[in-house]
């Protein structure tokens, strides 16, 4: 069968294969030959490299919670600004240190660069605190010596060395901190492997550190330009032929433009580093970092303790969330949405087998399920292990094209649910697949959210304790809501007066008023087209007597359909009641 | 400095590694060695693996979307569908039939298990195809011989031969239909090698493929299980030891699960493989497939043809998007809303010293830049080979913690502004801080906001055409709204009565009344916080007189919210038609 494939417009002379341009292969490698059996030294570079490549920096309290996370999971060295070069930076260092928080095992880092009032602004900001490590960065790179600082290789190693005097000339403005250094020779992946050789040397001489007290040189793939084989090649030339390697920890820092970051850090550390910097779930400039769950779930799958603990990855996850107002994505490794489901039933079937094999072996061995190598089809892990489930993620699924259940709303009936409300119907599609078992249509999903949520929509089997007829809504000048609302509840039908700040303020104080006590939690409305004549829906996510349900109102009125909104979750939570 | 990690509580002794499970180890491995100089076969299997792991899988229309996306990438061989599986598959490949959208030089593929009715309704759904690839599977792992099948290792080989009978006995229900195989020894990953390499060799024997009709065998990292340089040794070994080698293209399949896919790909491929399956940014089961845009812009920085076309990445994102109704990271390599931002002050600066050095040597060379070798720090390539810019993703940020202009209106003013408002007023606030030069603080935005969009809030340079002063709605039994509203137009006030089908409608009737040229296209609205009493903001995209813009109301009032969005959007329409 004859490749068909046809030569492509893009304009791929100017680029150059990384070959071409750097002569870096090792044929004499031994990386290929490894196997990681412990766990590297990890530094969780988030509050600086994350940080910097947000698009709404951490505000103090998010870099807080930040630092608490990552102490509590275990890392023990935390980048945790580039004090020199940001105010916020420098304040939030001097809180770590005016208020403690620092634990005694946890070693804080920070980055400057190689001039005079960056270094000198660098080691007040660390005064008071017990230890630290000074990241002092130059970039080396063939491309920026030649554009950025028009010096050839002599004087950029000057520059380091510069950089190497002052921070000896100002450890005195932080008496009493335990001061380690760490040198990056930045874009190492651009610059030429002798010459990164030649300055991390010069670097270290100039250091002059010890087995006991050990300098790190780190070595960032700060572009990623190259398949990952290439970057374990030059590390393990590095590693090989730097001088007094007892007293150097060789540290790597590799970045994700090709998303081979993982790869290049697993191959890095088999070439000979000893420690790896990276954030939580990738981020960091451009691409990000390399992430620091993916390596460090990667080395448990293999039985080798990552030092850190994953068991509420979770909990992880919705903080990084938090402090960098960035989503996971669904298929991000070991922490996604989706990376526990099984979708097909050809998954389906062996998974559960998988797990029927594993609690016969388990009844065997005399032990729990939980306590047996766990060996389970297309699941590489236990999820229960990372506080995941399997089972919690199954979807309501159709492989006959009527689709799932927030689809099927959304292309049928023009319905957006927030996100929650999803999980909460399709926990109720899925109660009523289990009990009547095969396929899901399309229409027996919408009678169910009918049936579920706009029970006065229906013609049969309408339900409800409350009901509205119609509504009537002045707006005063003074921004007072009036509202006359034809109510029912249960036989009666009522038309009620009330007021409020809105129509919704008033129609719960009315409810209030009828003896139920209501709690607003979330409230999302839109139209269901884009014309002027269209209806809108609400969704409303209310307590009702201590129950936290859903309601949902579809109404040409934006206020009528609120109002409807809140009669269905407190119906529903009546209803629970009731039963 | 010592190191201060300590063991974490991970149950690791669940756990072994992958080198104790199988014995894969290829001393005289060469792929290390090798560089890629040119494309693989591309197989693009979006519409089979990609959509049985969706949420939503894609309706026909959506699935016709993404068939004419590929084709017009340029992938010549596309996996369509599990026809005998699903019935929406099946429709879905008679339609492409039927309807000849098949391009000439496009082959699709079908899968299908080794089972009789599966296999002849594979053939069925095939009649009338020019040419198809027909992929044949089953499972060939140790923990699924076991667990799932209950099978010995010849067992296992007897299904995949039994297979290669049925698919030649049912050919003829697909007559003069040039039909090519493909075999996948699923799980291979969690298969013995000498094991896969018997089965394959087996099914090549049976399959009796020449040099000019060669069978592809397809060797799957159905769960990603190791290191990337496992697989490709793995590979390596294939390919030194299959049988009929020059009659096979041997190709890879890699899933995501330890972040490692495009690894194991591109090294894979180094280690003598032909051809890779994989989906546009990695959706499929779990973690995903591996991204074919990461591979194929990854060979583009190389100066290597990848044989697709990717100069139009965000129209190739927003109709993936749009197929998988997933979302793409905003950090993922070469396709992500950040990827070619620079936050940073010194990126920034190196960068631009970078354009400029280009410019000097283009204009050396009597070119212009975009013809020239591309070199930019910290830019791996010209986003504009992507259809992207540099310039135009620049955010305005601050590193003293007052946060991005989303965050910003969100922390401080409870405004949960919709993304593409978010970029038009990210633009406003962008030329402000050009044209002023300096940090933008908290209060600046606040106030250029509230200048844009709330010109009537202000005390001073209160401007803009309309203002609404109050309204008053009824709504009454039959659905319609009527609306008293109390407007300003120039210098004159009045109370004018108008009616439609909700108040938006009835207001947009009103201006069209009044000679305005109103279109709704988007209508978004929130409270400003979880309680009844609160402000609702309401946030609306019009087009007035030709000129498509946001509008923002903030009112206790959900209607008069809406109603004040509305005269936002037509009077900043109105103050660019007077400029």
């Amino acid at each position: 069968m004859e490749n068909r494939q046809k030569p492509s417009n893009m304009p791929i002379d100017r680029y150059v294969s990384y070959d071409k341009l750097f002569n870096t292969k090792l044929p004499d490698r031994t990386w290929p030959d490894k196997v990681i059996t412990e766990a590297p030294r990890w530094c969780a570079v988030d509050l600086r490299d994350g940080n910097q490549a947000l698009i709404d920096p951490m505000s103090p309290e998010r870099k807080m919670v930040m630092f608490d996370l990552l102490v509590r999971m275990g890392y023990k060295e935390i980048e945790v600004g580039f004090p020199s070069a940001s105010q916020t930076d420098f304040d939030f260092l001097r809180r770590l240190i005016d208020e403690e928080k620092i634990p005694e095992d946890v070693t804080i880092q920070v980055l400057t660069q190689a001039r005079e009032h960056l270094v000198k602004r660098t080691y007040e900001s660390l005064r008071g605190a017990k230890r630290a490590i000074v990241h002092l960065y130059n970039s080396t790179s063939t491309l920026q010596r030649e554009v950025v600082f028009r010096q050839d290789r002599e004087g950029i190693k000057q520059i380091a060395l510069e950089g190497v005097r002052m921070c000896k000339r100002f450890e005195d403005l932080a008496p009493g901190t335990e001061i380690y250094y760490e040198y990056s020779p930045e874009s190492f992946t651009g610059t030429e492997l002798d010459y990164a050789l030649e300055i991390c040397n010069a670097v270290t001489e100039a250091f002059d550190p010890s087995p006991e007290r050990k300098l790190i040189l780190n070595l960032p793939s700060t572009v990623e330009m190259a398949t990952p084989n290439v970057y374990a090649d030059m590390i393990e030339y590095m590693h090989r032929n730097l001088d007094r390697r007892d007293s150097i920890i060789l540290s790597l820092h590799p970045h994700n433009d090709r998303g081979t970051a993982v790869a290049a850090a697993e191959l890095g550390y088999m070439a000979g580093a000893d420690r790896i910097e990276g954030c939580l779930f990738g981020n960091g400039e451009r691409t990000g970092n390399v992430c620091l769950v993916t390596l460090g779930v990667n080395l448990f799958t293999q039985g080798v303790d990552p030092q850190i603990d994953f068991s509420n990855i979770d909990e992880i996850r919705r903080t990084v969330e938090y402090c960098n107002q960035l989503k996971v994505g669904e298929r991000h490794p070991w922490g996604g949405d989706l990376v526990y489901t099984a979708f097909s039933g050809s998954h389906q079937d062996a998974i559960k087998k998988g797990f029927e094999a594993l609690d016969v072996k388990a009844e065997e061995q005399g032990k729990v399920a939980d306590d047996i190598e766990w060996e389970v089809p297309y699941l590489p892990i236990d999820p229960r292990d990372l506080g995941r489930t399997y089972e919690a993620v199954i979807r309501v699924n159709s492989q006959s094209g009527k689709g799932g259940v927030a689809y099927l709303l959304k292309e049928h009936h023009n319905l957006d649910l927030p996100r929650r409300l999803q999980v909460e119907f399709s926990g109720i599609v899925q109660q009523h697949t289990d009990s009547e078992g095969g396929e899901v249509t399309a229409d027996e999903i919408w009678n169910q959210f009918i049936h579920e949520y706009l029970p006065a929509e229906q013609v049969e089997d309408k339900w409800g304790r409350l009901e509205i007829f119609g509504t009537r809504t002045q707006t005063e000048m003074d921004g007072t809501t009036v509202l006359d609302v034809k109510l029912r509840v249960a036989d009666e039908t009522r038309e009620i007066s009330t007021a409020g700040n809105g129509p919704i303020d008033a129609f719960l104080k009315a409810l209030e008023g009828k003896g139920y006590e209501v709690k607003l939690y979330d409230y999302v409305e839109h139209t269901l087209s884009a014309s002027g004549d269209a209806l809108a829906a609400a969704y409303i996510e209310l307590e009702t007597n201590g129950q936290r349900l859903w309601g949902v109102g579809i109404d040409p009125d934006i206020s009528n359909a609120s109002l409807k909104a809140i009669v269905s979750s407190v119906n529903r939570a009546l209803r629970n009641t009731a039963k």
